[in-house]
């Protein structure tokens, strides 16, 4: 059921052979020295197979579109203007909208959960027979995440974890199949409600995202494939350059939403994404991030009967903070090695949606079960405040006014743990229960990220890095003599959960600003800044960030900001692919659908010559649609009142063109010619051979491009140099090191 | 004695004729309909004499650059982005300290001329003569407003006004003449001091953004030119493209210390600067940003003897507001629209320096009678408060235990009256009050800006939004029958300086982030984005912001950030400049010479070729430091043990390369041979001629070109695009407008 896709089939068939090569080698090896191209031949013809299109970020400025512009008003322009704000505005709204959903579940499942167990261990702690409730906790645990589990194993795999690798991809210009469609976002919805009302450690932040994005291809697009309905608007956006600008907006309002932070979350999209600033986008990105958090705060507002309080922004807001320390991310590598390792043992062993959705239930059972035992056998007793800020004081074997420290931790949904760790007094935590509470939290947070649930792993790292934070607070001030001074275990539990995350995720300037806007008070910026930045130093030293990892992972072909800083000695001559397939500008019909139907190359853009030098590029999407409608020079002949070919029919082919195997040509159409000159780009960006590698590079990332003409002195085309060309170098621990990654 | 500077003259003798052609045709005909180059041909002859140099954001990669980076090793790599860092630390620091001094004697200066002036006043308000209090008040404005004057206009012209356009232009990359120069700063600093504390109605906020460029320009080169002193370090970032970085660095330094906006300064330097987005430069430049706020609020806390209290940050800060209205920006056309009409006139008519220091110290003057005269004619007295939060309470004629009204708004630093509009209770102020005080500090502000002292423009914008802000909230209570919930005028003079500030400026992204950051709340994030959205709309429907203005007064070739939106039907053949000089790969001396002297061209890039196809493009600053060093292929035969020319023979002339006058050639020389293959660009941008101008722009300006080599099919070099050639494209309210601009 889930090979029906062929995409997906393909995809997993390349990563276990990734895998096996990467298991194969001793790991020492495969870090330490360059991985030569003839190192990895066993593995080139599996890499072959995996498809990863990428977006086109270049506008293809074909005759047909130059005549669509030049025809377009001053009004028009303005029109299309307003619709994309007015498009924003809707992004930001219904993002905020399902965030706000998504809480109101989760807090009434979860509440409804607790409020069941606490009665039941309230029941039993007199009469004995604890395990009673244990049993229950579990059941109930496992019943809400096996749910979770089967949509997202089942039904749509793509919408498992948090979707951030998925998202960031995408901004980055790698189109990942299934991510941004509404059954991925529907299933999202609902997989990250079960696995949080379950009690897993896991966060709803990270799906907010995804979510976000998917809402913006949505809407951006004015139909849905899906439920096979076209609206008829919003056409003119029907390309990649649009919806990828949009689905940044989505990314940015869906982390506003979730933590409250509307310039986080620009930067956030600014920081994966955009590589060409653009003001009037960067605007949007930040009207669609306001309205969201305005959205989200305005709905929580009058769920919780306050209309019109919107002081607390966010899924998660931190709580202000009334006002250092520098601590590193060794914990963070070590949750992504383990993690890596764990990914990898899942891709090879886990595979099977039914062994998924029992791993999955697997986990909630054993998080239950872990952590009733650590509140059973704690001895934290704390007293009870006169404020009842406790949400489920379960008392258990403390004495009457007072709860049970640990449950405080355990008890309880991981937002609200967090936000005790920051803010309640000092000394409502002994040392023990909460290295006991991190050590556990941290295996489990590692074997419940990757899970085929979705969820986020932001919250999970900010409740580690809070536990320990305090823990080194609390320590801190017991070995000072002035003890007072240092006596606020929030602050380090703040700057604590800033070095996990940031050693995990890795994520330095937009993560501070999100920080920073979470807590509310601009002056913890410079510490946190200078604590993520040393997690980040720490944290890369020894392994990549998780999001990093499960992209590398995956073998996309992701590009980085910047080309490696010692990559001079290289020209566009040896990086480019050679020899390039050329069209002439009036082409055989035959020829055209040989090279397209060749599989083992799988091009997806074509020079277009004449006779040998330059003249234009045409993309494979284009030449489809052309054969599909038979643009033929001999039929236009004939039939002169055939229908010119419009712009309006490749918008209405995007994003899904058919395959080449699904059009038919005769072979008497095979002898005709097909004229491309009207629909190719006359003006490709070219470079010369001796280009060096980083200003290739600057141009490519610069405009977002797809493919690149590598021409000799007279603009003879000599190669062609494509996403994976240049993402395959990077900087290695001991310089320059070169990898082979899936065809782009 | 200010025309000593060739440059300068030039200038000033360009803007008057602009201005002349300007004046001489009827606003009406200039604004409405297209200006075709022949209608403006009597100006022609003037705009070729003015210079302003571009920056070169594109490296010039030639073979002793790739050499250098070829031969560095990984390690050297390192160390090169740990001194950046290093330098935007400093950068952050010094920025900080400048903040810190400036605000110190400020308030010092400032708090001793209002001691004296009520001292002054209680004494004659009993016995008669408040003409002399008046007198003296007066005279000490016009004393210090003459000092800051005197200095500005016989020393450094350059740091007049706030200097926010000249950094604008900077970082847009136009070389602004003396911009960041050691001697500027200095003044600057002084200046700016003497006309807060003369009582002007300025800020001091505007100025840091300046100072905090000038001092990253210092910092990061490791030299002063005009302290002859060169340190020999950070020799590697003598170009423009490293210098440029770190000067976006100080500019968001200076507007984090001024506003306590880190990410504010970040996004104005984004906005304003960077085309490609970069994430270690944004690091870096949030990093420079968080130093320089520490700082200043560090040493504040110790000047105002609490160490540690780092809880208010920035030069002004809003305080905090507890937790609508769309106002609109007409105010602030006006305001512009006035500006612009006046600083004609005074380019125009006071253009002596003599007469710029006796209009500022009239401007002095006037402002103290002014506001004497609104508070002595005032009778809207207020009862003390408990906590006597006024801070020059004057009680004149009101009763005992009262303070005048009027007189915390005009007796006061602009600082502090903004904070009073803002948090005042109700009832502090009479509409009367605020009516008046709005209109004749608008006409104040209005006439203070632009002349010749340092001084911004924040603070005037501020109060008189808040002013008219508070006014219509009052307004808005009074006539609603349910007042009570719409009491709360300090948010509508928050609203209302948004509105106001939004007007004249035009910033909207960091401007919200920026008012944001300052007022310590997110939750006033969507109304202050739809109010300066609002405010940009209507402002532009009527007249450009007002740094816009004095950019286009000074004609400076200044690059938007996308092309218009209706410019499709433009090609680059239509826009480049043609012919072009071409030089071959081994030219004779004198042509070279005879080229670059020709100053009816005086042309910076000329493309070689061999022996019609483009191979490369060499700078003048190159060709005049090769001319120098007279590296002639016979003089290299001849002498053998000839030293090689190095890259650092290239950074050590930078940036003031000498013009090729200074150059001595002999009549045997000119008749030598240079061979350029070892300094040229081997591979520059090249487009097609058929290339659309929206793809030439957005290639120009996503990585931040110089020149653009525009080619025809085989390779030959038909035309060159310069910055110029796209700048004078603009949007108009009736389509595309085309202007003639200063030669770049």
């Amino acid at each position: 059921m889930i090979f029906k896709n062929k995409e997906l089939y393909n995809y997993m068939k390349c990563v276990f052979c990734l895998v096996g090569v990467l298991l194969s080698k001793s790991p020492k090896s495969s870090q330490g020295h360059h991985v030569s191209m003839s190192s990895i031949d066993g593995v080139k013809v599996c890499v072959c197979v995996c498809v990863f299109q990428s977006l086109d970020y270049d506008n293809s400025e074909n005759q047909l579109f130059l005549e669509e512009e030049r025809r377009m008003s001053f009004l028009g322009f303005k029109c299309l203007e307003i619709s994309r704000w007015v498009i924003c505005g809707l992004i930001g709204f219904l993002t905020g909208l399902i965030a706000c959903c998504i809480d109101i579940a989760v807090e009434n499942l979860a509440g409804l959960k607790y409020y069941v167990v606490k009665q039941n261990i309230e029941k039993f702690t007199e009469v004995g027979g604890l395990s009673i409730s244990l049993i229950l906790w579990a059941v109930l645990n496992s019943a809400f995440v096996m749910v979770g589990a089967v949509i997202v194993a089942f039904f749509e795999p793509g919408a498992a974890g948090s979707g951030i690798p998925q998202i960031k991809c995408y901004l980055n210009g790698v189109k990942i199949p299934r991510v941004v469609r509404l059954k991925t976002l529907v299933v999202k919805v609902c997989g990250v409600i079960c696995s949080v009302a379950g009690g897993l450690a896991v966060g709803k932040e990270g799906p907010m995202i995804h979510s976000g994005a998917v809402v913006a291809a949505g809407v951006s697009q004015g139909r849905s494939t899906s439920l096979k309905k076209d609206f008829k608007i919003f056409e003119y956006f029907r390309r990649d350059t649009e919806k990828r600008d949009f689905v940044s907006a989505g990314a940015a309002a869906g982390v506003s939403a979730a933590f409250g932070a509307p310039v986080g979350g620009v930067l956030f999209s600014l920081e994966e994404g955009a590589s060409f600033w653009n003001q009037m986008l960067t605007w949007r990105i930040f009207f669609a991030s306001m309205i969201s958090t305005f959205t989200l705060n305005f709905f929580l507002s009058i769920y919780n009967n306050k209309p019109g309080d919107l002081s607390s922004p966010g899924l998660i807001n931190f709580g202000r903070f009334e006002s250092d320390v520098s601590v590193c991310g060794l914990l963070g590598a070590l949750f992504n090695t383990l993690n890596y390792w764990l990914t990898i043992f899942r891709i090879r062993y886990v595979h099977r949606p039914c062994l998924q959705v029992m791993e999955a239930m697997l986990v909630a059972a054993v998080t239950a079960t872990v952590s009733f035992a650590m509140i059973y056998f704690s001895n934290d007793c704390q007293p009870l405040g006169p404020d009842q800020s406790e949400d489920y004081p379960l008392q258990l074997f403390c004495a009457d006014g007072e709860y049970n420290s640990m449950a405080t931790a355990f008890f309880n949904t991981p937002e609200r743990s967090v936000r005790s760790l920051f803010h309640n007094p000092p000394g409502s935590y002994n040392p023990l229960t909460l290295s006991l509470f991190t050590l556990t939290y941290f295996f489990l947070a590692c074997w419940t990220y990757g899970l085929t649930v979705s969820a986020g792993v932001f919250i999970p790292s900010l409740l580690i890095g809070a536990a320990w934070g305090r823990l080194f607070g609390i320590l801190l001030a017991a070995i000072t003599p002035n003890g007072s001074v240092w006596a606020v275990p929030g602050k380090y539990a703040l700057m604590g959960a800033a070095a996990q995350l940031g050693g995990i995720v890795r994520m330095t300037l937009s993560l501070t600003v999100i920080m920073v806007e979470a807590t509310g008070n601009v002056t913890y910026g410079l510490p946190i800044m200078l604590v993520l930045l040393t997690a980040k130093i720490v944290g890369d030293y020894f392994v990549e960030g998780l999001y990093d990892i499960h992209i590398k992972l995956q073998s996309v072909p992701f590009l980085h900001l910047e080309a490696p800083a010692t990559s001079h000695w290289l020209t566009a001559r040896e990086v480019m692919g050679a020899p390039v397939t050329c069209f002439n500008r009036i082409e055989k019909v035959g020829t055209i659908v040989d090279v397209l139907s060749n599989t083992s190359t799988n091009h997806n853009g074509f020079p277009v010559v004449v006779p040998v030098a330059i003249c234009g590029l045409i993309l494979r999407s284009q030449l489809i649609v052309l054969l599909k409608h038979k643009v033929f020079v001999e039929l236009a002949r004939s039939r002169l009142t055939q229908r010119k070919l419009q712009l309006k029919d490749f918008r209405d082919a995007y994003p899904r063109f058919p395959p080449i195997q699904s059009i038919h040509v005769s072979q008497d159409e095979r002898e005709c010619m097909m004229d491309l000159t009207e629909f190719m780009n006359p003006t490709p960006y070219t470079v010369p051979q001796e280009t060096s590698l980083p200003r290739v590079f600057k141009l490519f990332r610069a405009l977002g491009l797809r493919h690149l003409v590598v021409v000799d002195s007279e603009n003879r085309v000599v190669g062609l140099v494509t996403r994976k060309d240049l993402a395959r170098y990077h900087l290695g621990k001991h310089g320059l090191e070169e990898m082979q990654l899936a065809q782009t």
